[in-house]
């Protein structure tokens, strides 16, 4: 089947790309020694799933419990929900326990390490947990050197229903970095403030065997991770052109892309219309500060393959995006009303969040179909 | 059923809220003495559509062949899909003219008009045909003088199959106005490009009985409608933060929000996290450019009623919001680790498409359920 049998926008994934971006993951985290916990907020894929964790342990991350739920059902046992955790959430988290699930909770106060426990005793469920460390992203998490740490463990750790099996956190301020020395300093400080953390906790009298750090940037540019157990990370399974721009991967590398068409010419404006816009590209702009902006994505021919001048989509409407030339002027008559361009997404995880399915391309040609799940 | 019953993030309407913004606009499209053909690109849900026709002709528009297949499903046959149209979609569209539709496409080009007529005629599908104009967005469309006008029509219209309907325009710069009386300047030109358009045709010997216009600013603040036949608008359905900063509705008419949980506090950085992020909020940023920057959104309290001072989602991650006080200090206090709230949405039709269904609330109790569609 060739790509002009899909109706435009929708989702291609080059599956060949994908492969050697997992390689490379995995590769990495066999270097350095540690677990690889693949986070599927960004594919939320059982098919790309059993890819990512082909050759490592089999536990994976996920960001929404209904995220654990399709993975459940698709054979995936070890499940770490890495958002903090919240009373109302417990029942729906106990229901994947009975189902089987083996799953990890994170948090990060006193209250609600009480109400876990509680709940966990009440209705004789096992819930492993991890104490959330901010190690500098400053978003959730205890500071490593907080005094809560030691009491959550002494409210939490309930064996054999509550039980403390570590330490978690996320560098995801790495984003910010603009060169990769400053990445590997702050994969330092991730590892060096992770480990601090399980360390008091052993002090205390805790085994807190879990040591779970990463980012996709942090991941690929740790000179180093000892005391580290595992790592998480998601976006470099696909790669987009934010990830490149800080390095985590090179365009040549972006495994998705939307498929669009060529709606309508401004010749008098100097611009194009395609319809895949707001709702197909997203409305993320985290090009916006990185050093290239790369506006609402960057057209590719139908094959994948670059044009010789930038197309840039500068700006979206619900259905539309309009095309520029970053120098210079449009091919308008390279891209005929009626043909097919790929757009590269500026953040994939909120890109695919629109679509149900993965189309898989090789050049021109669908070779298979992926489905995917979304929202909560 | 109470509010607390449901898993957040999920998506909450009022149902007394909506009535009244659709009552206001029928009133408006009363008055003007045009036709309101109601666009369901924001509600996307039959349940509304239902509602926003009830008192009108029962036309609607949609932005998706998608959304014409969902709302034919439900009843609907009168259909305008408002993005302009390319032969890879016409055997989709003509799908739906089989299924009982009566379709209006819209285009901008000789090109496209030869291929509609063309496809038309080879397979006996009836299509009506609006000629789309640019009135000053400077999108899509051709500018009312243009001089291909005229040879649009002669290439499109074929009676039975390909009919030339007359023009269609939207004024979508309005939402850049930030002054009524600039809106209402817009709402002028928009008429007057598209009626001029529509006259240019008529001299040229079509019928071309179709005037259609909007867009929601300019439909409430037009000062009259002469020579417009319809009215297209769609986010006045719920309203949202930015169309309340541009003077379309009051937040107090805002009918639509989503139900989050404070899942952490941080004391020590002066922000509080949701689990409501940029899925669930989308990375929207129109209030940006706003009199007044609303974030990703503002927060409410769990039964809708707005807390003393301004609570803003500044950041958003995949599924974490961070929110912080506009001035002074979050009250920590009043908003315990677990605590519901409700974000008002910067922007409703992207917010709105995260979500499958709405749920129906009066103050804190859910009274239905409604669903919606979305996708491609």
């Amino acid at each position: 089947m060739s790509l002009a049998a899909l109706e435009t926008p929708c989702l291609l994934l080059d599956p060949t790309r994908l492969q050697r971006n997992l390689e490379r993951m995995s590769e990495r985290a066999r270097s350095l020694g540690v677990h690889l916990r693949p986070h599927l907020k960004t594919a939320k894929s059982c098919d790309v799933a059993r890819r990512a964790t082909a050759d490592e342990f089999g536990g994976i991350t996920v960001s929404t419990l209904h995220e654990a739920e399709y993975f459940l059902a698709g054979g995936f046992v070890d499940l770490l929900y890495a958002v903090g955790i919240v009373a109302d959430k417990l029942p729906r988290a106990a229901r994947l326990v009975r189902a089987g699930a083996r799953l990890t909770l994170i948090l990060d106060s006193v209250e609600a390490a009480r109400e876990v426990a509680a709940f966990a005793a009440t209705h004789a469920v096992a819930f492993a947990v991890l104490i959330e460390i901010d190690t500098g992203e400053g978003r959730s998490g205890l500071l490593p050197d907080a005094a809560d740490l030691v009491e959550i463990g002494w409210t939490l750790d309930r064996p054999p229903y509550c039980r403390l099996d570590g330490v978690m956190t996320h560098a995801g301020h790495s984003y910010a970095a603009r060169d990769l020395a400053t990445v590997a300093r702050i994969a330092e400080t991730e590892r060096s403030g992770a480990v601090r953390a399980a360390e008091r906790l052993r002090a205390a009298g805790f085994r807190a065997p879990v040591v779970s750090i990463g980012s996709t940037p942090t991941a690929l540019h740790a000179a180093q991770l000892e005391g580290v157990t595992e790592l998480r990370a998601g976006v470099y399974m696909f790669g987009d052109l934010f990830q490149a721009q800080i390095g985590s991967c090179a365009v040549e590398d972006l495994a998705v892309s939307v498929l669009a068409t060529v709606t309508g010419h401004r010749r008098d404006a100097g611009h194009l219309l395609i319809d895949a816009g707001g709702l197909a590209l997203s409305k993320d702009r985290s090009t916006a500060d990185a050093p290239h902006d790369c506006g609402f994505g960057l057209l590719a021919r139908e094959d994948g393959t670059p044009f010789a001048h930038e197309l840039k989509v500068v700006r979206v409407y619900q259905e539309h995006g309009l095309v520029r030339a970053a120098d210079g002027d449009l091919p308008f008559d390279d891209l005929p009303v009626g043909a097919r361009v790929r757009v590269l997404p500026n953040h994939v995880c909120m890109t695919a969040a629109m679509y149900d399915r993965y189309h898989l391309v090789e050049g021109a040609a669908i070779v298979g179909e992926w489905t995917r799940t979304n929202g909560w």
